[in-house]
């Protein structure tokens, strides 16, 4: 019973760049923090697709000999996300199709909303599924009988019979094409990698590599690389930008930059805003390790407070790590955040953190707080309460469970024992960003979309 | 060729604690930082000495299973450093030894300087060694052949023959021995655990386990834990204080307290006493991660220029990462640390790091930051030049390469490519811990002890 | 480059066998012969479908735990054969399949010839692959959308499709389908097993799991095992007997009973009319092992020359084992075969084997025995010269390269450098089984079928 | 609780055999059968030790990578036998030691029967050991300080102390001493192997990597190898040759020579002597695979009974196979053996095995072929009754349950469940052998040496 929000995957692809394998290896490592369950890549060389996948992090998956043995200019690449209840190594990306037209692979991340929906129409229609990701699901969709150079048709009227988000590389011998949803949800950039192209889910993995950032794709953009160099389209004309606005607050590194924005720098601006709506009194600032740490450092700057480590996060976590049992953590054993004592005894603390979602973490910081000497603990979050279920490819656990959603702010303070309890406005959370064309759905229940119940 | 300071592991003991193995477990995991190739518990059950260890992380070396096997209330535990020249697993400790007058175990960190003479004359008297390791050269020095109610009068003379740096525990059937060489080189603290008792490197394994602090082994103590409880001897009059001031700068978790001093505190305390000699002007203040960031904090508090997040570290290091080749590097691959584009571009910055050992990293982390658009890069280091060898456990590479050893900072500085470089001065790293009585050797040259150059 | 005949797979399937998994581990390790390069067991339990499956043998692919997760008591199981060039870890078989009438899953063995154009057709009507397996062919054949009561007539009429050789079976959530080729190319048998049911490649399998043969599955027949037990029916009226000659001669355990017939007693009585077609004058017989072992018996008892161990054959071999390179064999490295000096030195042999490909093997093992002091080698082979390629699941590497396809006899001798070659007639293998219905179309050209060249 | 004889491992040794550890590989892969449980392998390469070892396989244990690392042209290698109440990795061998005097590394097997008297002594004079084998025992009796030139007297001097079995090769930085005990109670070789030399527990060894034998190492010899060529003394005059009876019976490779008499046609005599003590009239003779196949076709010869295949083993065996629970084993699960149904159907069988040791798995053999419908089961041993503990080497399990120890024949048949149940003689053993020089104890009780009880 996990209580963190999980991201929905990251991608890259590259072409045009010799030994592509090479630079996909380091450019997923750069996008790790986006899933740890498993990763893969992709290429072709001489028409021949060639695949290596498996559960696990980047650096146990891949090695020197089957890195090597992936050939080829062009590629794509795959982290997923940790879950237990779906999938094993079928799910695992890049989803490879074998088609008399021409073979092709695809890595993808977001959610789509009518997935059920669609899958039934393609099963009417004779489609088989092995997978229950929604990659097999736009393969089927694409796969028409025309000649590669007429794929494009497809690939146009494919994405407009989706709803929902979806960050997509579709990769055949020879081209890339690169896809975003009409709203933008999640991101996907262009770099120049040497004398080819790099596209991304971050702006992290450019730097990883060393390329060099163009732009970002475009909302309901489909941008086709290959020999002839870039050529764009547009699924859609009704274009919006609904860029998720967790990617800021929490999922994406805050050295990467989003559509034009740095995600360290909004985080330190809700910081210093949480501060202008929230003038607690105390004696320091803690962040919880890592994604509010910029967050805090925003919140002591604007007040002058003490900004302090109270908080270490151990970083040696090996996917293999024995979780301690129920019996063992009553008898105190803790794994992966302890209190600095000699900080925070006798303090009172502004202790700063992302979200809530179940709210059983916050509970049991604020409790190892206090059992460390803390005086008092002033919880704000640097952002509203999380109240409405997502439904555009973050995983927030199991929906029910969000606490926000049937609780008033009282209720949630009394329930994670911590002396006060605040929550960043919507309007302020859009300042920081300097932008409102964001979703924000899961603060305010208004989602871009229609959304299908299932 | 790493450009890192190495640490000399980390131990861990149990006495009176039912399934002792699954508190070592999460111990180690807790001094994990402290040594990365390979660890190992040990412990008795009935009599029976029972071990498990490895290369790896203590995530990869043990699973449930091998955890369960490892019956008994008393234990000991090791985490060892990495290096590529020195042994495989056979230097894994703990040390297991069988003898008619009892099968006993050890584990140290440290470095004894008169080992090879040691060994020599051991050898004269018969010794065979199987390791090149100081805790079988101690195995030998105390084996004499007495019953185990009187080890303690041969591990008393042992040590007094030992010269340099051990923090060791020892256990018997039914005992542990707990010592610290005379001058208190390295830490190594006692706690309560339930109705037993725990001892480990650093104080952050007790949070990590529930214990409850009692106090540090003194210098030159021997304290025995038994049935008997608590037993405190000396082997020597002439003790020292002589803490390695490379705990505090730069070896230990910033929430652990060496010797009554949290760490966080020191480096805090540092990072404001750095602005004093050295008052930079720039637009931010950015830490290396992760050693370096209290004192970047404590930088910025004291000059008011804002601490921003302008480096980040990946987090995701799997042991069997593929290191990029020189040629991928070249072409712009890097690993571990990405600078944060926006927060540096166009800015001049105080760059605050811990040390610099070969300069190697720091010219590499000034490069990345000029590339990243950096104006100006002040590097301000929180201590002092480091230009003399360690010889008490603490590896620092190629001893011969210590840029501090033969370069004036002028010319450190143009090797490095900083704008301006400052060291923090002795007297004010003393400040720093409100306290003398620490070994500053790499600093100043003035070691404590007699050195055995070979 | 191996000089091997290679196995198309072997399956099994359980219904109404509590914990069918425990049961399929064993019997898949009992049918380990037939593939090695992977292997997989699929369970339904309450509707959902459970899979596990890996690169390695059964014992290093499965282990307590997942097998323990396989729950239900309904499964199906493949062992996969060694090959390079196709497939990884998505090849491996079961494959599972998700719709909306309800998911199901297979597993085959086998070689379906027309297997081209059925992938042409169906990716016409709109069908995507993601492997190479036939299996992924035939669940397109079969999934139409009619619920799963009306499934069997999908499934007649998929089969009624296919042309070549399978034996196939199929689970969905409560029935097992268990279907073998109009031509009966492979063996496939049904037992009881306690309550319960299970069909399996060999009967090898039976007695490894306890289960009581009840009887084979005919050529054409399709039987379907559900909570009414037992119905049969067949999708084909021109049914043949076209057994695989090679199952006999080579693939099958010497255990294992097809279609009535022992494969030990067939080998045995091959080998008794070997010495009646080529009464070879010479002090020794000796079997190539493990296969030809029953044939050597046999033509030493026919002849009244004593059976002798001239070969020794290693039983160690790991799948990761190093082969040795061309500069260790020339300098004398061997690995799988050892002659036993002592028997055979100063004595001309009759040796037996089982067939002759590529010819290479039989090259070694002439020069091995002459290596060690053979006077006279007379190469006995127990069946037919091996002039055409298999079609229907018998890889013989690369076809052209087929010894017997154009070389003469006196060639083939010349090639393996033995003082005299034989080959039993094709008329003697049909008395050794005490039938005709086989195919023996490697032998003969004679194809049962049409052959669909590419 | 397992029914077996195990061996007490193999060694082997290179000397002046450019990349010897290549050889070592595929020379301790010819081994394996001498012990599953680990391996490992010591060069030196210019005065510099390197080993590699582990639990598992050769196959398993060593790659390409760590055996290209383990460089020069020395070597030793160690294969272990499987035992689970003694050691992990701290017992696998060679066992490595460093002196200022020069390091060295030992291999051996066998049994010393005064090890603990001896290391008694060694310890109250101040040895330390950290293992419990032999090798350590030897290593500290040999370690005295003198030169290497003179390290000869030591080993002499040492081998002089030693009570029981041992063969054994001890590696210094150029030179190997290979040491047989004075009773030559297990097998140990010399063979040239290119320009230069190589030892072997086994002669199928030198086979397996293309060496020629030259001759056995004498009872009490220490060879010292090394530029001077062969160098041969005796630490002994009081030699004997008192080869272990149960290396030609079980232990040994079929194709090994032991002392100028073969494997296999030993154990073909005992079987064809067998028939002449033992005339059973039965329809088939079966030979329990695969050490009692030798001895089984030599009964059939001697009888004109047929051979036949009535037991099936399988090879595919991976260490880490499950097995079957005894409530699967009491539903017919079984893993090793399989017997062939139609042959034994029906029929009356003589079982040739090589030994009966706590009866177990000859009583399951028995009911597993009467379970296949074998009419009468005549059980004959081609050996006496074992019926005394071994002390040289031969861990036959717990020793008090030996059943030839406390039950007569006519017990042991009534408990196995044979039809009837027949011992060779003793004498009938020597004939096979042409020899009577050989340690029987376990079937005498004649021990050739005092026996030191504890």
């Amino acid at each position: 019973m996990e209580d963190e929000i999980h991201h929905e995957c990251g991608v890259c692809g590259f072409y045009g760049v010799e030994n592509a394998a090479d630079f996909a290896y380091y450019a997923l490592h750069s996008l790790q923090h986006r899933g740890q369950q498993g990763c893969g890549i992709t290429t072709f060389d001489n028409g021949k697709m060639l695949t290596h996948k498996g559960i696990g992090l980047v650096g146990e998956v891949f090695n020197k000999q089957n890195i090597a043995d992936l050939t080829g200019s062009i590629a794509i690449g795959h982290v997923r996300y940790p879950t237990t209840d779906v999938g094993g190594i079928e799910n695992v990306q890049p989803l490879t199709f074998r088609h008399h037209t021409g073979d092709f692979a695809l890595v993808h991340n977001g959610n789509i909303i009518n997935s059920k929906e669609l899958r039934m129409m393609l099963e009417n229609r004779g489609s088989l599924f092995q997978t229950t990701s929604d990659s097999e699901l736009f393969a089927h969709l694409i796969k028409k009988d025309r000649t590669e150079e007429h794929r494009i048709y497809n690939i146009n009227e494919a994405l407009s019979m989706l709803q929902g988000a979806f960050s997509m590389v579709i990769m055949t011998t020879n081209r890339l094409y690169v896809c975003r949803d009409k709203f933008g949800f999640h991101p996907l950039s262009l770099a120049r990698l040497g004398n080819g192209y790099m596209v991304a889910s971050e702006t992290c993995a450019f730097d990883a590599v060393g390329a060099e950032f163009i732009r970002d794709i475009e909302p309901g953009e489909i941008l086709s690389i290959d020999h002839h160099g870039l050529r764009s389209s547009h699924y859609s004309d009704d274009k919006h930008h609904k860029m998720c606005i967790m990617e800021f607050i929490y999922f994406a590194r805050p050295d990467s930059d989003i559509e034009g924005c740095n995600v360290h720098t909004f985080r330190h601006n809700s910081g210093r805003l949480l501060y202008e709506e929230c003038k607690v009194k105390a004696d320091i600032v803690v962040g919880v390790p890592d994604s509010s740490l910029s967050a805090a450092i925003g919140y002591s700057e604007a007040s002058g407070i003490p900004y302090e480590m109270g908080l270490v996060k151990s970083k040696y976590v090996a996917r293999t790590f024995i979780q301690p049992t129920q019996e063992l953590r009553s008898r105190g054993v803790k794994m992966k955040l302890s209190p600095v004592r000699s900080v925070v005894a006798g303090k009172s603390l502004v202790l700063i953190d992302d979200s809530i979602v179940r709210g059983t973490t916050s509970k049991q910081i604020v409790s190892l707080l206090r059992d460390a000497g803390a005086k008092e603990v002033h919880l704000c979050i640097a952002s509203p309460k999380y109240a409405f279920p997502c439904y555009y490819g973050v995983d927030t656990g199991t929906y029910e469970e969000l606490l926000g959603s049937h609780y008033t702010v009282e209720q949630m303070r009394e329930f994670i024992g911590a002396d006060s309890l605040h929550f960043l406005s919507k309007e302020a959370l859009f300042k920081a960003g300097n932008r409102t064309d964001m979703c924000a759905a899961c603060f305010t229940g208004q989602y871009p979309t229609e959304i299908y119940k299932s």
